[in-house]
């Protein structure tokens, strides 16, 4: 089962804080760009792999999605999900993704934030998201960026002339890492660019789009603590589908 | 045009001392991983876009290609390259990759070796190998990893405890990047990962395969001088078809 950080009350805490927390999507500066890779949402039934406080799957029901399934790992997570919504046509519900089984051809689009890069059997979830599909079938995701995962030591070096490098190293070796980010011993599992990329073909999806988000000039004059994004990319936006 | 670097004697003169140069396709250690994403070569109408020396020409040949087409920039490269064979299928041509013209659907294979990071204007060049490879036909190539190529100061950093770590920066941005590589001021084009895959999928190429070259552990035992290349990925290979 995977690790339930989400429920430690120090993690849970200090997630809440967080601009994407208490904003929603709009507090997530790369929203604009997995936004451009979305279909319109009229009349399409949605699951979210790992929906959180559940912002994108009530922004899918505003933009006129049929139904909207929202999965989460964390109880506590999905209590304030449920806590903000009475629509009928949203389903929360408690699922670990490492075990998950889905229906066949049930769904238009599988979406999923930043949950990926937390599971171990990453291959079996996506089998089971490709099977989930109806042929053309939409899957898009984002998911923290192989650059961003693999060092040993995660963190900027500044230089004497203030110069900010990104310590790159053990890109080639896959696996877990450990890291203490809003809580200690955050478990998440680094996989190269090209075996992700392989899995999701091998499995049978067709790949539409790669983004490795940064923030343009415009971005970061609006909002300054964003320029060291420009440096490295975090985030990794890919969008695929079930060939029809 | 190209910055035609191969032509310059200091660095032709370092090229030539190369193990790739030297041994050809077997002094390269991408090469079996290259090679795994080839078609069988028999029948095969064949063009190489950077072919230096004609060692992958030869091989094509060797493995039953019907026709190989070698283009490159530099005719002291070339001459060396038909001065190695007689061989009337093989033909060895200058050009600029910057300016070529393929005949349309003339190729079921395109193959590239570290060339198209030289190349300003790659997206024109990839539109003319599309049109230039029959339905169902394939484009194999290799190019060095925009990780490589993006830093300020692409050297490795060793700290204190003889860790090494690729000090990665300015990875957003794109263009033009001066380095000192055999000899001074080599000129090459920074694409992010995305850039270039986007640039395939929108000009219509299907993904086949993406592979963020490293040695394995018995290469690197075989060779111990290649475990620095665990650390980050220096060369990216890439497998995609003209969908039939």
């Amino acid at each position: 089962m995977a690790q339930n950080i989400y429920d430690d009350p120090g993690f849970f805490a200090g997630y809440a804080q967080l601009p994407r927390s208490r904003q929603g999507l709009d507090g997530a500066p790369e929203w604009p760009a997995l936004r451009a890779q979305l279909p319109p949402m009229v009349g399409l039934r949605v699951v979210d792999l790992g929906c959180g406080y559940g912002w994108f799957c009530r922004w899918a029901r505003e933009q006129g999605a049929a139904t909207v399934l929202g999965l989460d790992l964390s109880e506590r997570m999905l209590d304030q999900a449920r806590n903000t919504t009475g629509d009928p046509a949203i389903d929360y519900r408690q699922a670990d993704l490492e075990q998950l089984e889905l229906p066949p051809g049930a769904f238009d689009l599988a979406y999923s934030s930043l949950a990926f890069h937390y599971i171990e059997n990453l291959p079996r979830l996506l089998r089971q998201v490709h099977a989930a599909l109806v042929p053309g079938g939409r899957l898009v995701f984002s998911i923290e960026h192989p650059i961003f995962m693999a060092p040993s030591n995660p963190g900027w070096v500044i230089d004497d002339q203030g110069r900010r490098t990104w310590p790159l190293d053990a890109y080639q070796t896959e696996g877990r890492r450990s890291t203490d980010w809003l809580a200690d011993g955050v478990i998440k599992y680094h996989r190269t660019l090209g075996t992700l990329l392989n899995a999701l073909i091998g499995i049978g999806f067709q790949l539409a789009h790669l983004e490795e988000w940064g923030p343009s000039d415009a971005e970061v004059e609006a909002q300054p603590a964003l320029a060291e994004e420009r440096e490295r990319p975090m985030m990794l936006l890919v969008s695929a589908h079930r060939p029809a």
